[in-house]
């Protein structure tokens, strides 16, 4: 058993997001990245089996997605998307998502 | 590509916690379970491989481990634990948990 406290683990960043591993495993990769508003997790995809889920856990944005689509994120929002699907995030106010990658990558 | 509000989508209950569903593959499976304060989901373990995610996204309570163990849970946490070992979750306050299974069980 293991446990982090991602408010105190992982800060904010003037020129780019951060991101923080919080764990990695055979069974699953879990990242926090905290964007301040603005910025970007670009589009992006792997072409492998599996899926991810982006969890916002405080702030507002747009989830991104292919040719350009987005869809609103807000706290208490859950994304699923395969690994294999173009999926992205960015931030209109400061914001701190959580990954899961499964399998990891 | 799929998006749940797990603020939309789950309450609390008066009686005992409150479960949602929020996504179940072959990959994970996501819970978010929703306490009112005092109420709790007991220890447990089951006698297979995968980890197991409980992040608090509001409130305050303890994470419950073997033998009575207590560690203290709140908002930003995430405790991570093999799935065969015993692990819970007492609410001292109204308190929204996301829980991934990986394997799914």
């Amino acid at each position: 058993m293991k446990k982090i406290n991602l408010y105190d683990a992982n800060g904010f960043g003037e020129k780019t997001f951060k991101n923080f591993l919080v764990h990695d495993s055979p069974y699953f990769k879990i990242i926090n990245f905290n964007f301040k508003a603005g910025q970007e997790l670009p589009v992006h995809s792997h072409d492998i089996e599996g899926e991810v889920s982006l969890a916002v856990l405080e702030g507002e944005g747009e989830f991104l997605g292919k040719d350009g689509t987005t869809l609103p994120a807000r706290a208490g929002d859950v994304l699923i998307s395969q690994i294999s699907e173009p999926h992205g995030l960015k931030a209109k106010t400061d914001l701190r998502l959580l990954v899961t990658i499964a399998p990891p990558i």
